[in-house]
């Protein structure tokens, strides 16, 4: 007998659960759209080589990659991933969006406001609440280098968080460009910060001794260490020019958290947050986060990637994307019961097989499927009780029997 | 410059056609959901073994495959694909839900009447209307051994497709056990009957003569073949019995399309089709698909697949399904203009950079929001007459600049 498990590190999806996902789906959707943002899709399959030219960091090396097909597999030959396969599966919906604004550009809105709901997928080592396929709903601004994009995409990102039932979230600001200033500053060589954000990384996990010592271990200067984690442990939105020469870098933060704190009608908190560092390779200029209660995990993540399109296009273009991790929003709702599973105007109609017409069935389940009900014809068993017992599971609010009941009956 | 192109076979989706496909999307669902069934979801991907397991016919040709990761990818041997996969894209929607059942069964609902929206894979040559990744809608009863499942799928299938805009087409009934019956009847062995079919399968495409001549080439007797190609021509739902001893397969034949025919109220047609083949291994009795229009492909098909599921349970559990080609009825859509692109009420507010102050007008879009008008914000450009036809792209009733129209100006 063939193994009735889905692959590993994925799973299935049950009616209740995908109940919420879709409502959810809908909601964000709703937001979305209401703020000018258009839904678009791209293949989850990419060709190889535009993902392995991406800078997409760590998720490079967590690609699924696909077996070339007929002649243009050569299995004759010494063979690397790139002889073998020509396409892989998407990692993030960024990279996509990228290919697909320079594919379709001349018919495009300017600035293009684009929406993207799917699965992307990453080979990560499976663990509880990590799967290698998931979902994300993102939204990104093409085409407006202003500050201005930042600020409604973190609006626009909140007012759905809220409308799926989230409060009292922080969204962290940074600047890429600022954190550069700031360890060029320090003394390390301009090669070193990207080594530097690896430990930086780290920060609210081994904390500032920890992250001291593997800065030391990796054979930094002490002196130089002991100024960026000064740095780290005293800079805030007030004294930043004490540690930095970026006028520009600094005035965008802080009018980007101005600006989304007079929005945020205190139903959230934005603040900068100096040890946010975030994985991608292609972002340039500020990059966000939203962090909620006492999770361990953002909900919601992005920033400035204004080189990328770059790649695929004449000119390049300003882009600033923000997205909602949806699995880690689902299993909070799913913790905090907050998803309101109320009572639904469902129903079953239970009907005799031996006596009753089917067509009959049909035509007195769409009497009530008018008058609003969603209706689960069901035939009856021998043992009713038995049956009506096992009904009663919590997604309907009563029954009737098709001939006999004229009400609906409570289980 | 790494080109944008999508990988072949596969195509961005734009927002125009995006709108028309969640719209739909929505109605068949709600469609669905009124009836009882319940959306489930499944990973896309599956293991190889579970595949290549499958009666898929041609399907398993056209599997696209994922390449095996780490350790367990061993290059130095021989290999086949089974040496350098585990995984593979699912081509339908059918043999994931069987899983699924296997998997879920004890907390499913007994009749278990699923929802699945989702996209299969397969590598089909490249041709106008043929993707390699596309959108299928299916919904299954899994435990009604009763021709009642094939019934209340029938006319679910119909009320979505009729709600989508369809009227007028036709769903074709056929009976997997009749057809064997017949082929024996006729003097086929019982090997035969399964190159028989893929020939009969030809029937609207290369007419009697052609599968006759082709039937012959293939070795059979001239004497079988017409007394085959004569049945062909004759069979009826009235002299059924002329030409096949299946008593329990003719009732249920019938019964279906009488009670369907009743259900239809005249919008659409249901009649017995003999040379309706559907090319799965896996149907055991009662198939059907639904052609519209001059179109010469079914936009739905399904069929009863009663031993699938045994495969991966213990005990055999009775199943059918009907599957909607989403990508089908979009293109028919699109070509027939049935969308009803309305004007929506969704407007433009221009904004000026210099002068205004984003959050005001982040606020003053919300207050329009809160009147029920999508908004999209857009930066005044110099040239904003020019800017202004831009935007009067079909997609927006008018549009209002911040801070000087009170009223929305039509463009």
């Amino acid at each position: 007998m063939i193994s009735s498990k889905p692959v590993r590190g994925t799973r299935d999806i049950l009616p209740d659960e995908m109940k919420i996902r879709d409502r959810l789906e809908q909601k964000i959707l709703e937001i979305y759209h209401a703020h000018g943002f258009s839904r678009i899709e791209t293949p989850i399959m990419e060709n190889l080589e535009l993902l392995l030219g991406s800078e997409g960091g760590e998720n490079l090396k967590m690609l699924f990659t696909i077996l070339k097909r007929g002649e243009k597999l050569d299995l004759t030959k010494d063979a690397s991933v790139l002889d073998l396969c020509d396409m892989g599966l998407r990692f993030d919906l960024t990279l996509p969006l990228s290919r697909f604004y320079s594919n379709n550009q001349a018919v495009l809105e300017s600035p293009f406001k684009a929406i993207q709901i799917g699965n992307v997928f990453r080979a990560e080592r499976p663990q509880k609440g990590r799967f290698r396929s998931f979902k994300q709903c993102d939204i990104d601004i093409i085409g407006d280098p202003s500050i201005n994009a930042e600020i409604e995409l973190m609006d626009t990102t909140a007012k759905a968080l809220i409308a799926m039932g989230f409060k009292g979230f922080t969204i962290k600001v940074n600047h890429r460009q600022l954190l550069g200033a700031v360890i060029r500053k320090a003394g390390f060589a301009a090669e070193s910060i990207g080594t530097v954000c690896i430990s930086l990384d780290k920060l609210d996990k081994i904390g500032v001794a920890g992250v001291t010592q593997e800065l030391l271990s990796k054979g930094h200067d002490q002196e130089k260490v002991e100024c960026l984690m000064s740095c780290v442990n005293n800079i805030n939105l007030e004294n930043l020019n004490q540690w930095v020469d970026d006028p520009e870098a600094i005035e965008e933060l802080t009018q980007v958290i101005k600006a989304v704190k007079t929005l945020s009608k205190e139903e959230f908190e934005v603040v900068f947050d100096f040890s946010l560092i975030r994985g991608m390779g292609y972002y340039t200029g500020l990059i966000f986060e939203v962090s909620y209660g006492p999770y361990g995990y953002s909900i919601a993540g992005g920033g400035r990637y204004d080189n990328m399109i770059g790649k695929y296009n004449k000119v390049s273009v300003p882009a600033v994307g923000f997205s909602i991790g949806f699995e880690r929003i689902i299993s909070i709702l799913l913790e905090e019961e907050k998803d309101g599973r109320q009572a639904k105007k469902a129903i079953v109609m239970f009907y005799e097989t031996q006596n009753d017409r089917f067509q009959d069935v049909i035509a007195e389940g769409d009497a009530w499927r008018d008058k609003g009900y969603l209706v689960n014809l069901v035939a009856m068993k021998k043992k009713f009780g038995k049956q009506i017992a096992a009904w009663n599971n919590g997604s309907y609010q009563g029954f009737l029997v098709f001939g006999r009941d004229k009400e609906i009956k409570t289980f």
